[in-house]
């Protein structure tokens, strides 16, 4: 094997791979990276068997050439010292060469590195996915999506189904849903052409945060195929490959109240400042708790109290405040994920009372629902 | 206690006065704040007993109002909290008011923080220092000459006066020299209009990082005052005092070679590079050691050799090579510490041979040295 290659682009490509990467595996060739040189590119690939990542560097490229040289092979190298040697190489083109003794050269300018690889061979394969529940979306749309939701995952085993965030296609409607049972996040948005329904899935949160990290925020689409136990998203240069959680999502529908008695509409950023300075004091604790109390003539009250370091009470003024008075308290740790997912500037919230959890949209009815159980405070 | 102070001001200081604070600290007390109102200005205070700092808020300075409405007094709070919900307060000014039974209450705009606080009578009284041992240097010249030296103080506490930097004032010039004993960085600065000599004395080199992170890049003096356990540092606004390491700090001066059998000149940047790549494959080993050996043609090889992960080399040619041949091992930490030390593009390296320590200087002959002891490689 043997090609000489663009730094940035190598660079691009590695940093997407060690994403899957960890040097915590079972599987010890798992903690290196895999090389692939075919004459139309290069594949890089690493996993750590819940996560595969493979990202392709083609040789030419609208017109640019990216890969010279190239002598067709592969090989394992070590993924603990890539990176930094690729970050660090002096020049632009980087050679890369492998013997059948499977030692490695990386050469750049007078830059000489002699390491040693391991047998592609003995890398595990991936599985090739048929299937066709398959269906596109933008990427920044389906990066909203990841965001929106994935912090409301679990983050306790004790329920491994709720570590992942639950994927429906209803009706050329997909939908993301993720609870922890102490609040819920869930967004919708319109798929066009899909080949029909897809059955209820849950993707590991761990699995989308990382695909979060790697996708770039373009208009561009990625294409999302599922089977049965695997759910793959690839974009123009790169496979992320994810295994599916098993066992049945619970039906989520019920838990959200379908009337309300008193109903706020507020700015979101005023709001988002206010319970974090109620928050400040009571950071230790696991809890968190801030006290809502509706006021005359539009205005809310904050409050937050820690008995050993003091007390924090602000105002704030609403857009409206319609229904019941209302006392509650609430996580604030849960209230800022919810109200940051919502890129809006105003938001609706919706109570039904202080023990029944409630439920924050964007005032633009934007099919986005963040729903919070609140604390009961005595 | 009562005054509206500007936040901005108020959060500078806060920042500052924090170095010194520490929460693990067997003074209870010292986990807090002072604060002092007096009618000229606010003075914060933080101390772990090692280092206390004061930060002066002046009332007035060049016809711009900090602080107003004064009424005297002082208290202690929290530290732990005060500086969040200073960062995070909603308005550009601060009400802060203490009342008979050590209740804060902080309020900006709507919100409203009730704290307790301590009696600023419970507060350790610091030192005042009565010393003519003072002399004054600008600021930026007194920040290089704790970047070109402090890292080089031992962090064991084996030796603890090794922990420390060695201050000398002698024949108007100002000698900074720190060692772990495997290296050694001096730097000195001629110093006008001195009360005569300073006794060799020993900051610790906390410290001086410490007050290197707090001191603005100005050409504005920093006052310096000695007496035999105590130094103080004095800008216009901030009073910095740190205890001296009992005990003699050793003669370093006989450690310094006083000729030269193989000298080069080189880029300062280009060394670091390199050396830095020939680092990678040995990150997790404590000595991370390269090997240089002299070429001909003004050109040198850098070399390391992991067993187990692999071999680097890269040649890089150089301004010059006088004397003899040589290969000579050590440690690239030591070594790219002492190179981004010299703020020079060039650097002189003066070698006595494989197994002497080595001497690296800025090619413009500031008074800058670096010495480094090789590693013995059989």
């Amino acid at each position: 094997m043997k090609f000489i290659i663009q730094r940035d682009q190598l660079m691009a490509g590695v940093q997407d791979v060690m994403k899957a990467i960890s040097s915590r595996t079972a599987i010890p060739i798992l903690t290196g990276m895999k090389i692939d040189a075919k004459s139309d590119g290069i594949t890089l690939t690493g996993s750590d068997s819940d996560i595969s990542i493979e990202s392709y560097i083609p040789a030419e490229e609208n017109g640019i050439v990216h890969v010279e040289q190239i002598e067709e092979g592969s090989i394992v190298l070590q993924a603990r010292y890539f990176p930094d040697i690729v970050r660090k190489l002096p020049e632009k083109t980087v050679e890369i060469e492998a013997d059948s003794n499977l030692k490695v050269t990386i050469r750049s300018g007078k830059a000489e590195f002699n390491l040693n690889g391991q047998d592609a061979e003995e890398y595990p394969q991936l599985p090739k996915l048929q299937t066709d529940n398959s269906f596109e979306i933008p990427t920044d749309l389906f990066k909203s999506l990841i965001k929106q939701t994935v912090f409301a995952v679990s983050t306790m085993e004790t329920r491994p189904i709720l570590t992942g965030v639950n994927v429906k296609l209803e009706n050329e409607t997909l939908i993301f849903t993720a609870t922890d049972s102490h609040r819920l996040a869930s967004r919708e948005i319109p798929v066009k052409e899909s080949n029909g329904n897809l059955p209820s899935i849950v993707v590991p949160g761990k699995s989308l945060t990382e695909l979060n990290k790697i996708l770039d925020d373009t208009e561009e689409n990625v294409e999302i195929s599922v089977t049965n136990n695997q759910i793959l998203f690839r974009t123009k240069h790169l496979n992320f490959l994810s295994r599916l959680l098993d066992g049945n999502y619970p039906e989520t529908s019920r838990l959200i109240p379908e009337q309300s008695k008193t109903i706020l509409h507020v700015k979101t950023k005023e709001l988002i400042n206010t319970i974090d300075r109620a928050s400040l004091l009571a950071k230790e604790e696991r809890n968190n708790v801030v006290k809502l109390t509706t006021k005359g003539d539009n205005v809310l009250e904050i409050t937050s109290n820690s008995p050993e370091v003091g007390r924090v009470a602000e105002e704030i003024s609403v857009q409206s405040i319609e229904g019941e008075e209302l006392k509650i308290s609430f996580s604030s740790k849960y209230m800022l994920d919810a109200l940051k997912a919502i890129e809006n500037d105003e938001v609706k919230v919706e109570f039904t009372g202080a023990m029944r959890p409630f439920i924050i949209k964007p005032a633009n009815n934007d099919p986005i629902l963040q729903l919070i159980l609140p604390v009961r405070t005595y």
